[in-house]
This record gives C-alpha cells, sequence and structure tokens, in this order.
C-alpha cells in the first residue's frame, strides 16, 4: 500500500481553513499545515491554528515569519483602524482590512514548502461568496496561481516533460456560502468554537463582534442554525 | 512636471541586478530596491546590494528576511555543495542550486511593496540566455507572475475596471547573454567591480571562482574584453 499523498494546507487559526483542513485529510491526503506570523493585528489566530492543527490530525504544523508590516497599507497590518458595523452585504468595495498581495505571498511560501516536501497539492480556505471583496480570493487568482506555480518550479518542469500536471491548488470552499461552510465544517467533525475568525480581537483574544470577519461568520451560524 | 514614476527592483548584490537598477534609473524610474536575507550561504552579497544601492541612486534599500531555511532542499539554503567546476554551458539539468519557489516568493514581496507604496512597475534580473537552467527565470514564468499580479491585487482590479493594465514586470535582462549584460552596465557607468555573483564565498566575502555562477561571470568579463 502506497503512503497517502502530501499535501501543504494554509491554516490561519479561522473557521474556513480548518473546515479545508478537515476536508483534506477526508480526501486522504497527508497534511502539513503551514501558518504565517506577518505582524498581523489579530496574532491570536496563531495559537488556534496550532491547536487545530493538532485536532484535526496534520502530520505537521510550521509557522513561518513574514514581514508584511514592513510594507504596510492594510487595517491588518498598520496603525488604520478596522471597519465595524458595515453592512457586508451590501458592500462592493475592497475594505482596508485587505493586505497587499497576502495570498501571493502565502500561496508562494506554500509551493517553496511543497516542491521542497515533495507534495503536489496546495489547499487554501479561499471563498469567493460571502466574503470581504478581496481580489486574491477569486477563481482567476486561484487559477492564474495554479498555471504559475507549474511553471515557476523544477517538479512543474519535469511533470510538463512527462506531459503531466505537476501543482494542484485546492479551493474547497470557493463557491460555499458561510453557512454552508459551518455545515459542512460540522459534517467532518471540526469544533468550530476553537476558531477565531475576528481582525481585531481584544487583548484576551475574545471576537469583537463587529468587524466583516465576525458578521461574516456570525451569519454563517445563524443560517446554519 | 509630474514626479518620476516609481519602480521596485530586486536587488541581490549580483551584476545583473545592479545592471537592471542601472537601466531602470536610466529609464526614469524612482527606484526602490528590495533586498532579501532568506538564509542564503552567500549572505555577503546582501552588504554589496546595499552599495549598489547608494551607488547607482536608488531612492530607498529595504532588505527583508524570509525563512527559506525553514524549506531547505537547496545548496543555496542547505548543507548541500555547490556543485563547482561544471561544464556549464553543456549543462541542461537544474542544478541543486535551484531554490523552490525563490522568485516567486521574491516577486510576491515586491508585489505588496509596489502595491503598498504606489508603485505599478517591477523590475528583475532574470536572464533566460546565460543562467543556470532555473525554471523561474524564463519569460513564461515573467508572463504568467504579471498575469497574477494583475488579478491579485486592488490595484490591478481596478485598473482593470478602466480597462488598463495595472503591474508591468521589466526584465531587461532577458534575452541578453552575460557579455551584453557586462558590456551595458559599462555603458551604463556601473562599476561592476562591486558586485559579486558567486554562490559560495570564501568567509572573507571572495568569490569561489569555480561556482556555475563565478563561471557565467567569468565567461561573460572575457566575451566583453
Amino acid at each position: 500500500m502506497s503512503a497517502a499523498p502530501r499535501a501543504v494546507v494554509l491554516l490561519s487559526g479561522g473557521m474556513d481553513s480548518a473546515v479545508v483542513l478537515a476536508e483534506m485529510r477526508h480526501a486522504g491526503f497527508e497534511c502539513h499545515a503551514l501558518s504565517f506570523d506577518y505582524g498581523q493585528r489579530h496574532r491570536v489566530e496563531l495559537e488556534r491554528a496550532a491547536e487545530v492543527a493538532g485536532m484535526l490530525g496534520a502530520a505537521s504544523h510550521r509557522t513561518v515569519r513574514i514581514d508584511l508590516r514592513a510594507f504596510g497599507a492594510s487595517a491588518l497590518t498598520a496603525d488604520i483602524a478596522v471597519p465595524k458595523d458595515r453592512d457586508v452585504a451590501a458592500a462592493h468595495d475592497i475594505p482596508v482590512t485587505y493586505v497587499p498581495a497576502r495570498n501571493t505571498i502565502f500561496l508562494a511560501h506554500a509551493l517553496a514548502m511543497a516542491e521542497s516536501t515533495g507534495a503536489r497539492d496546495i489547499a487554501i480556505g479561499v471563498n469567493a461568496i460571502d466574503y470581504s471583496g478581496y481580489p486574491d480570493c477569486r477563481p482567476e487568482f486561484v487559477e492564474a496561481f495554479e498555471r504559475l506555480a507549474n511553471l515557476a518550479t523544477r517538479a512543474g518542469v519535469e511533470a510538463a516533460a512527462r506531459g503531466e500536471r505537476w501543482m494542484r491548488v485546492h479551493v474547497p470552499l470557493l463557491r460555499m456560502g458561510k453557512a454552508d461552510i459551518v455545515r459542512r465544517g460540522r459534517a467532518l467533525g471540526v469544533d468550530l468554537s476553537r476558531t477565531i475568525s475576528c481582525y481585531d480581537p481584544t487583548p484576551a483574544g475574545l471576537p469583537c463582534g463587529r468587524c466583516d470577519a465576525c458578521q461574516l461568520r456570525e451569519r454563517g451560524f445563524r443560517e446554519a442554525g
């Protein structure tokens, strides 16, 4: 019997990436979780990420430091207030919590880890339905990254020479609303109470209840009953 | 008179990126140089990068730490010997000095810096002629990254809505041989003696003279007279 294929799973400590990890485990992958200490305001999520990784049976969990505060320009990485009580359902702009190129940098690191460890699968919890309007959560972004990944790497080039595709980026939540994510998480046995979604938690690590992420999460739970 | 447009220029301390910086300055850009302390064996290049940035009139120079040693799997970031005395001209494989996803990670950071600082141009010294066979130095890689950059970002999405393209990735050396790079550097007044290309310098920071990078550099100087 061959060993389970390895996958690199981006894990934030939030609900979405926890459900992605459970989904990838369910699909039979040996999951290696990757988190980032990027100077985020809601750094408490990293403790939750470690807990979630253990709870859901990740084979390993690594937190890599990257300095997005060096560039700033986001409410998550600079001294800009996190918007509260926005009408998330009606909003169509990209909010100030957008972090320039964040998912590109996260996926680039996941790609390095995948190629270095023999994984050919990466999973990320982006979601294009109930989301905050971030450009790097859209399907066209994910497709463009997958294409890049296969051109950027030795493994990608070698697979292409055999007429194969090396890297696949899994986005199991892409077309799911928050309520569906809650239901799927429950079905997979994820203890969602251990996750935190808030962008601006209290010093004690409690959610603010008013930022976009808290609102979307709350709505998801309400709709899922 | 409007201010010069800003560009983010990736600067390694080597010959190629120095010529790129000079080329972008020559083209009229206000250049913001970006270097990476990524656990590279040839860390001495960072001192040279700082010197080159000053010498060529970069408006700023920033060195960001990223931990590629966490993933290893390269002679530049792990305890793997740097190959010496290879027949570089005859070699067609991708050597062990290849660092998984390195240029993807570098460009992702440049993208974050560009969007955060109002630059819409990035320049990188990749070269598909006299190079070591790295997949992330090929034109198809650069094109795929540029496409990704415009999909990944708020600035890219907003420009697309106006029917414009936001980000351009400049690769002025892409089709140049090493001798041409030496000649172009001289024409632009770059003091190439201040750059270092070696992958495996001595503790005193002197080039080994035998790695691929030293061989390619040496051949460039010889052919350029």
